[in-house]
């Protein structure tokens, strides 16, 4: 498989599980309606643990344009392999947001708050605070591609297959501690890609798409990925 | 043991725990009542993990008919062997199904509501739209099957008896993110075999076991499988 | 350290952590109170699983006499150990509830309901209903015992130190789905050390220690144990 | 990197995660708000697993004072590293906590209760009772490090990688069974640091910051460490 299709498939599932548990918790009728932040949490920390153990082995998994850049400022990943990973990130990242929309299709018409609808596919801050908003999503960001670089350092080991868990951990560590202000995009992709579906779909009773807000988790991650390769590289040696 | 023990006792084993876990939150007066959606989750991920690590050493625990069509279309297990395995997973589902009921005896008839009996047995969907229903449990087999054959595709390696434990974090992520909508059967025999156990068992104030659903907990996941695997052979290469 | 203390000390550590977190749970003022079952099916889990990295390396952790007399049966033990172990056990498991006793010492009085100190201690059945109650704790300690000897058998295969943390998930597992009736003892000296404990202690405002049910949490285990030393010797080979 | 550097990099991800996911729960706003005990515990859990995979490598990721001594008085860890490594560990706390302060920034406002904002920071006792809240601290980080350091004895083996899972999870267990008397600081660096950053911080609305509590969550700890090492030393060899 090539890592273009790698990372398309590996974004799509993990925007169908992701956006997926927030469907499940948020929209009227489902049967996980309001089963918490524990759901959310775990929800995403395996829906980054399934799309990393079935893509990983063909392209590394990267399903994240702020792991891809802070990867390869580290020197971890060729530049060149950047550009098209991340146009496959957002091209399966919009296609993923399709399948949960489709899977939850009879829930759509029965959710009348359109926050909610709009929840499933993008983040909103909890509070609206501009310069909060982009630093939450730096810090966040930053603990996520940090931790990632530092597994892999020299000298880390992991028993076969086990690195893959612990990321899907950690990932579910940053939205516990972390998520609580702005839902924790740390990835531009997974905010953007699902925002455009979210605009282009026909669903019943749907707001605005919240375009204004919509640079907050494409810029924030990307920051946040930087200062962590460059963090990773002064200090982790 | 033989292939068709195995797979009898482990989809026991999947049932007891499974159905016992939706018990348990669902009958008046359990201590787990009301545990939420959470514990349903986990609850049937390690239903799975307990049936895998108990059988898969003998029959690889498929446990599932659609997986175990799945991993046959991909080439992984003789086409001789499906009927004999299906039939055994219906046998051990409707056994499980049957300890269940005994089980939890004196809590059946102190839960007045007949569809949360049902509950236990098989799955109901939030909202009920044919299409819809179908193309929910097509799509959360899908993955699952998708995921379980890249899990074991070529390259991929784990340390001794993890992939296991991923799978069952694999079933915990399914039913976290699409099993909002039906209930995920994403199992064939999980679904249709007690049920057949709710029609026959003496259960005070049963309704009905609700038959004209029965054949999309059946038909989907059969198809999800299918698809699962054709994707598996064209892109997992 | 000798195999007697090394199961005493474990047992200890279980009940210090598993009647522990039912102390958290129901105790009133207590900042855990109300957590629920995913929080009480975890602690229990986990119990098991510090205190069998702890001991097990020692004595095997058996830290249970259901356990311990299928593990003999089944011919993993020698039956010359099984009385010594039980005697360990029993002291360890009340020496842990007095443990608890100290820990929690200013929410005992804050406690109105004597139901729930004894919680603490000791299992209540959901619905007291002899048979009932007594086939729950089989089963249960059935699917416990028939696990642990499955993961034992010949040709499974797990990384060092895997099985004892996949135990643990097996223990949050019998306790999601088969916990709801009786409140799963399925261990003989969880339950009867922490209830003589319980009858012993100084506790402001405590009940009875209910010493009408308290051979069902012992017999039911123990029987549960041997069925599944039977059926595992007949069937697992 | 040094162990100085290392240690205080870990801490500061640990109190980052670990003040973060208080601060979740209780602020007012937060997406993540009234998510309970289950949430505090694992987010707490994890945030010990992300920062010693993070550090680990480099100084062993003792992050905690308490283990620091426990450690060297079992002659696992030179004397000479220990009062360097703790004031590393203290400067690590109170940036994590000034990180926390930052990320959760417009919600500081927006929370009236000035106890929920020291929460976040410092422990603050269910019960306040002296010696009990002092013993639960004993008893707490005694459990802990038993068996951080039966984890480590001669002869117990772990699968590369394994064995900082598993201490993330004992952190959830003993948070679980343990925590529910006093928050269980059970590390003097994440109640010291913290509540000196909480003292110093410009918190709109903030209240005391408790200092009469605040020996306690520092002498129980350490006292716990001393305790647990002088009996691993007797009984573990």
């Amino acid at each position: 498989m090539s890592h273009f299709l790698a990372e398309l498939i590996g974004t799509m599932i993990l925007i169908i599980l992701g956006d997926g548990v927030v469907a499940g918790v948020v929209l009227n009728k489902s049967k996980a309606q309001n089963a918490g932040w524990v759901v959310i949490t775990f929800g995403w920390g395996l829906a980054v643990m399934v799309a990393a153990y079935c893509v990983g082995h063909y392209s590394g998994a990267y399903i994240n344009p702020a792991v891809t850049v802070g990867f390869a400022m580290a020197g971890k990943l060729p530049w060149a392999e950047v550009p098209g990973m991340i146009v496959a990130q957002m091209i399966g990242a919009f296609l993923g947001a399709v399948v949960v929309w489709l899977h939850y299709l009879p829930h759509w018409k029965e959710t009348n708050d359109p926050e909610a609808k709009l929840a499933v596919f993008s983040t909103i801050p909890a509070i609206r605070h501009t310069w909060s908003n982009l630093l939450s999503e730096v810090i966040g960001t930053f603990v996520l591609v940090l931790a990632l670089l530092a597994f892999g350092a020299k000298g880390v080991v992991f028993a076969d297959g086990l690195q893959t868990l612990v990321v899907a951990l950690l990932v579910v560590s940053v939205g516990m501690s972390l998520g609580g202000t702005t839902g924790y995009a740390i990835n531009p992709a997974r905010d953007l890609g699902p925002r455009i579906a979210h605009a282009l779909l026909p669903i019943p009773g749907k707001g605005s798409s919240d375009w204004g807000y919509a640079w907050i988790p494409v810029v924030g991650p990307l920051v946040g990925g930087v200062l962590a390769s460059w963090v990773y590289l002064q200090l982790f040696q």
